[in-house]
């Protein structure tokens, strides 16, 4: 069986844009989907996101700068509200109807501003991931990020999906033996909107950063769970119970919990904005915990981008060409024919829209 | 009303391919028009202007030297006078009739090198603008520069021709209140090579630097007066007298002048070579006041590439779509009328020129 | 007569891929006639060259790393052996047929590794051109080398088999006087599989370096012989004897020596490899003798680079455009001739091979 690498756009679906603090100081120039975007909070504190470009000459407007009133060009001064609607043309009563630029629905929650490239008129709040640990900081500490990648974002869904890669990838760094994650114990399936696979190390010592982290004194019930929310959205909760405490039938219990919030907002076809934050459900009155795990988690998420890179790099030397698939792809052709329904889904959308 | 960004070239007209300072030590390269050009002097002190193409291998005759016959290529010796004719081939008596490479009409003047890009046949001196302040130092003292722009060269007179932008482009420099500048009383007209506008301020107070060039004791009557000759010279006179010295009938007296001499010569169809000069006609006996003023103007013009390169980049990414007019695009719309008839002009000449 | 600049690949041919030395320190990335390739030695000694991208899901192979079994790919863990085929996939017993990548023939020679671009059924090792003087360091000690050149490679035998460049290119280092080379003796003629020519500079001074090494007291009789092996290989070999010492019947005798490889591999349309190597005839006792010769040289390679590469930026604005012949340009039309007689013969192989 052989598959494709790029992944066309899934444009009605929520993307994150930004993780919210990006823009306390005003405005965040960012392309999504081949768009350039300004993103800006105006005097009210609301957000919103607008084509960047000034339909007066075409000037961008993350040059402008924000007034009581809304974004103002940096120009010649016409000005913007969060919808996109002109508000002000500087010596000019009347607005033309056609001075406004396009705006995307944009939706703040839990610390993420997601964004809705598609049909306006479909933007269903409700479809937006939930992220409840980003505002509970008390139980889940965190630390968020974001790097830009050069390859088709599916190239990450790709790598998170099959932990094989942990051994090869990140031998020097969280990687470990790589035959002894090709052995785990794994539990998988397709989901409605993605693929979910968990995977089981009963009864095994626990790393350092375990150890430290769940206070553990014998061996422990380790596992690693990955679910992926089509299209751009990899939750992860890794963890370890103390052997006996039973964490194949409940988890939510202490010991060693972590939990990674993986985004990938596609920029171009072959460019990504990998979103990440790590939230250490352990060692909650330490300050240090948050930071150490991000400095443990940083070097992977550089090794991952580097072999992302070179993929995409040959990948476009023939997008076309066909992959050979291993055992060890099982959970990604799950999350791989997922996407394709949500494509032909969003295919079928936008041509709606356009009638 | 709607109009485009981007602009064809007008090939036959004069345009500024170098300061004659620029050659002073022989060599010079320059693509004008996506033409790679050698401009030279040669042993006698003649100009020309020739393809930077060796007609032998290709090689680029800016990698060549001056010698007494003429332009000397650097890869095997063949040699050109100013008019492209091959006068020396190292080891052969014969020179083939095909051995020359391209020249096109140079003029010296005003210590401008003009250069005429369309039918030779055509290249009449007579249209070049005169331009006598640069060869008047005791009257005119000047100093000159050359940017290389990322954009489209009109949107230089697009941004010439509309003052409303001081205020927010030049805030923070020249620009003063946003306001004030749409509110000046302001006379302009179409002309027949371009369009034309002269700004009155009277009875202002004069900025700092206005004071100390014409040493004024109270208020004065300022005059902003800009002519766009097409298709790539801006023609600015800046002024002020006092108050009484009738202004408004007869500017040719002593007070504050500024002359600046604004020239677009198209690089590709989205680079330009920005040419301008500024004459200070005021404390001419004073060597800083050339060097203050330049001082002054010059973060102008980086800020107005910064810009205009922004806006180019917007341009880029659909060059046919609309851009919406307000009110301030009036003398603008002139100048780009006046375009258009250059344009199609030119198509007809060329086409004769190729029959 | 005019002729075109650029010129096609011919395949089914020898090229330089690297010298030996490059991959003792594992894996080496090239690219090849736009196909980009992993050069590597395995564990017994053999040496490989493959398809740079693994068949699994298209990481470049050169982010890997070889084992006892062959090269591991560094993402999950894929291995291949010098022919291409999968050895071993983590986690699975069966290797499927499909699962290998590309090899090409690689042969190791003379301290060369020559590979075959085209039919690997046609990839006969007696076609390699033989270059015994890399394994006599008694009576050829050597240097080699490798410059990147952004040009077609054929500009390289352009530049060698033309010497009239040496007063031009190279006035400042070895040229001399421009006149002196276009008067020289010369004789050549066409080859089977190129061109050949010899120049004749009958009882002069010898030059310092000359001198030195062949410790001559008076005149000499100097020669410059240059053969085109097509389509890649130029072999040179630059001389003195003694003045009476024959060398027009027998230049196999003490005296000044300098033998030159320079290859020509393609790395795209307009870009190659330019492998030189300087071998030393003389003073071979003397470790300096050498490393001054190179020293000597180098900036020549530097001088024909910078030629070559601002040649080739002219030759891009137009790859059609004619380019005018003169009487220098003699064995250099030979040697095109004879390529264009292996293009051709290629292009019937290739048609063959596909069918
Ligand atoms: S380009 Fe934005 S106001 Fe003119
Ligand atoms: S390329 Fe100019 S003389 Fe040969
Ligand atoms: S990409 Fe090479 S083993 Fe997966």
């Amino acid at each position: 069986m052989t598959r494709k690498a790029n992944q066309p756009f899934v444009r009605n679906a929520w993307y994150i844009a930004a993780w919210a603090e990006e823009i306390d100081n005003g405005l965040l120039a960012r392309t999504i989907m081949n768009q350039p975007i300004v993103i800006y909070r105006d005097a009210d504190g609301n957000v919103g996101a607008l084509e960047d470009r000034c339909c007066h000459r075409g000037a961008p407007l993350t040059h402008g700068s924000v007034t009581d009133v809304g974004l103002r060009c940096g120009y010649h001064g016409l000005t913007f509200d969060t919808k996109g609607n002109c508000v002000e043309i500087p010596g000019q009563k009347n607005i033309p109807a056609q001075a406004n630029v396009q705006h995307f629905p944009l939706v703040e929650r839990n610390q993420i501003l997601w964004i809705w490239m598609g049909d306006p008129a479909l933007a269903d709040e409700s479809l937006i991931v939930d992220y409840p640990y980003h505002d509970d900081p008390v139980k889940w500490p965190h630390r968020k990020a974001m790097f830009q990648i050069k390859s088709n974002y599916m190239l990450m869904i790709d790598n998170l999906m099959d932990l094989t890669h942990l051994g090869y990838v990140h031998g020097s760094t969280i990687g470990g033996n790589p035959l002894q994650h090709v052995g785990a114990d794994m539990d998988s399936h397709k989901t409605e909107k993605g693929a979910y696979f968990i995977r089981w190390m009963l009864e095994h010592d626990p790393p350092p950063t375990y150890q430290k982290g769940g206070q553990f004194t014998g061996k422990v019930d380790r596992w690693q769970e990955f679910e992926y929310v089509g299209p751009s959205i990899v939750l992860q909760w890794s963890g370890a119970l103390a052997v006996g405490d039973g964490a194949q039938e409940d988890r939510e219990k202490d010991g060693f919990h972590l939990r990674l919030l993986h985004a990938a907002t596609p920029e171009t076809e072959t460019t990504f904005h990998y979103f990440w934050s790590t939230a250490n459900g352990y060692r909650q009155d330490d300050p240090n915990a948050t930071q150490e795990m991000y400095d443990e988690i940083y070097p992977t998420f550089i090794e991952d981008k580097v072999i992302m890179e070179a993929q995409q790099e040959r990948i476009n030397l023939n997008p076309d060409r066909d992959l050979v698939e291993i055992h060890a792809d099982g959970v990604l052709a799950l999350a791989r024919l997922s996407l394709d329904e949500m494509v032909e889904q969003d295919n079928q959308l936008m041509a709606q829209a356009a009638e």
